[in-house]
């Protein structure tokens, strides 16, 4: 059978999720309509097969974490989804289910978020699948909450719970020397963590208590420690962090556990998308009301204090906790 | 020496660009403020190394180019130009030299076209250099030109002249089949195929005119005669289009005098990045008023009529020119 022309792939795979901007993805762009006194986010993230996700999951749960990546970002600005681009490059070994089962979870998750594809581009490439997404998403004019805002004395809270999925991403790589701990967990356990690996969970309902609260917020997408001190140093703050107070799920203390030197994975492995943010302390009790009404878990993990250092992490005993390298870096 | 770290990388190369919704690439996300009464016209296009442009051309071209198919495609819609994302993938064997060639030529080309970089993605890949720029213009609310609105009678005009980038590229490849024709131009007609190639020219001057007197219009990335029947098609409309009246250069005019079979890489060879437009015939003496006033050519080529088929192109014996192909294909 021939291979469909980049036209007949489009109307074929995607143009079933075209939003109203989009207009059938039969224009040379989209269009995002502005609301009066609204600003728009935009944010865009690549991620390349064997790099970013394994190549062997399922084409829809992929799709999903591109996406899903990119609407973390807008959750750490308090945005409100209004629609994405899709940039593909697809290599000569695509198939048709592949494709199809891409776009169908593609599909779902945008629905699920309200975030419709307005338009993209594909194309074809010698190298490996490349996934580049750009999001947009709606804040309140002039006041889209930012990093480099925190004050010293307000607390550091985040999401969730930490660690999570790159403990997963260990587990799915299956080291010979990660044997021990691998083979200690539940197997709900190593089904939890490799599933926060493989999906992230995006805070975007945690919108109107960091609206009404935040000073300022980060997604954590490189590590816990590193993206703390990197939203810290903006105003040459820093932080004390008692290990002890860093939430992580049951299957993560399992871990832990099992191989107490899983701490620096924990703590800078990266890919959690939960957020941290920074409250002052008049804040807090509301803040905490407000997210536990919107169903998203927050910790108080420490308070902001002045210094250039970054984050110091300690554990039970006071002790220094070590890193090997503060976050995940690409170079 | 060891590789810079990615906030490094960034830093050194691309922060330096960064205009006022950047935040100095410090953000989980750039910020677009939109004015009251605009939407914002969203475009996106990815470049691989090897596919799309010539690995070895200088660094600073290759940034212009890419950053230019998305002007072009704003340029298409009458938009002017806000600001871009930029996704890049780089490859292990990138170099601090080859990256600040990228990021000065790219940085000349942003604020030539008062285009500012927001923000980014920067990854490294086992494939080939991958390039993934996405563009913002604001356009009247409610009132972005498309493709799909030519009526039947509207005048087809075409921005420049056809077929040089085509030329361009068969140049560049330098096919021994090719050599006859390449080796019978002068020097200087070769040097302005390839130039064409190389850096096109987006249309945003064309701006004004689109917005006073164009019912639709297109870019044409894939071909002037696969662009045409895009546009066409929307509407169930087609034309005869005389090849006399598609304007050529000089230098496209001399390939075609010494390989007359050049006519389909012309009218289908792509990367043209000129601007397809219709205009109702009783705007059209304004319209060619507005374009000479920005200093842009514009052609008349056909009129638009009923009907399914594609366009069809004829030469001076009023023969069917048969192309191949209509139009580039990725797949």
């Amino acid at each position: 059978m021939s291979r469909p022309s980049e036209d007949e792939l489009i109307s074929a795979y995607f143009a079933p999720l075209a939003g109203p901007g989009a207009f059938g993805l039969s224009d040379d762009a989209g269009l995002l309509a502005a609301k009066q006194g609204q600003d728009i986010a935009v944010t865009t993230d690549i991620a390349i097969a064997g790099v970013h996700f394994f190549p062997c999951d399922p084409p829809g749960t992929i799709a999903r974490k591109v996406l899903r990546i990119n609407l973390s970002d807008l959750a750490a600005k308090a945005a409100e989804p209004l629609g994405f681009l899709l940039g593909l490059a697809l290599p000569e070994s695509w198939t048709g289910p592949w494709l199809s089962g891409f776009a169908q979870g593609l599909g779902e998750d945008a629905a699920d978020h309200d975030c419709p594809l307005l338009g993209g581009d594909t194309v074809k490439t010698p190298g490996p699948l490349v996934i580049a997404i750009t999001a947009f998403g709606a804040v309140p004019g002039r006041s889209m909450i930012m990093r480099g805002n925190v004050a010293a004395g307000d607390r550091i809270y985040v999401t969730g719970t930490v660690g999570d999925a790159a403990l997963g991403l260990r587990l799915r790589k299956g080291a010979a020397e990660d044997a021990p701990w691998i083979e200690s967990l539940s197997r709900a356990d190593a089904a939890y963590l490799a599933g926060r690996y493989l999906l992230p969970q995006p805070r975007l309902a945690l919108r109107r208590a960091l609206r009404a609260y935040a000073r300022a917020a980060i997604d954590i997408s490189d590590g816990f420690a590193g993206d703390l001190a990197k939203m810290l140093r903006l105003t040459a703050l820093t932080a004390d962090v008692q290990f002890a107070q860093v939430p992580l799920s049951c299957a993560g203390r399992a871990a832990l556990r099992a191989a107490p030197s899983l701490t620096g994975t924990i703590l800078s492995g990266g890919d959690d998308y939960e957020i941290l943010c920074a409250i002052p302390p008049s804040h807090c009790a509301a803040f905490e009301a407000e997210a536990s009404a919107a169903d998203v878990p927050v910790t108080s993990v420490a308070t902001a204090a002045r210094g250039k250092d970054p984050p110091l992490f300690k554990d039970a005993e006071g002790r220094a906790v070590t890193l090997a390298r503060p976050s995940f870096q690409h170079f």
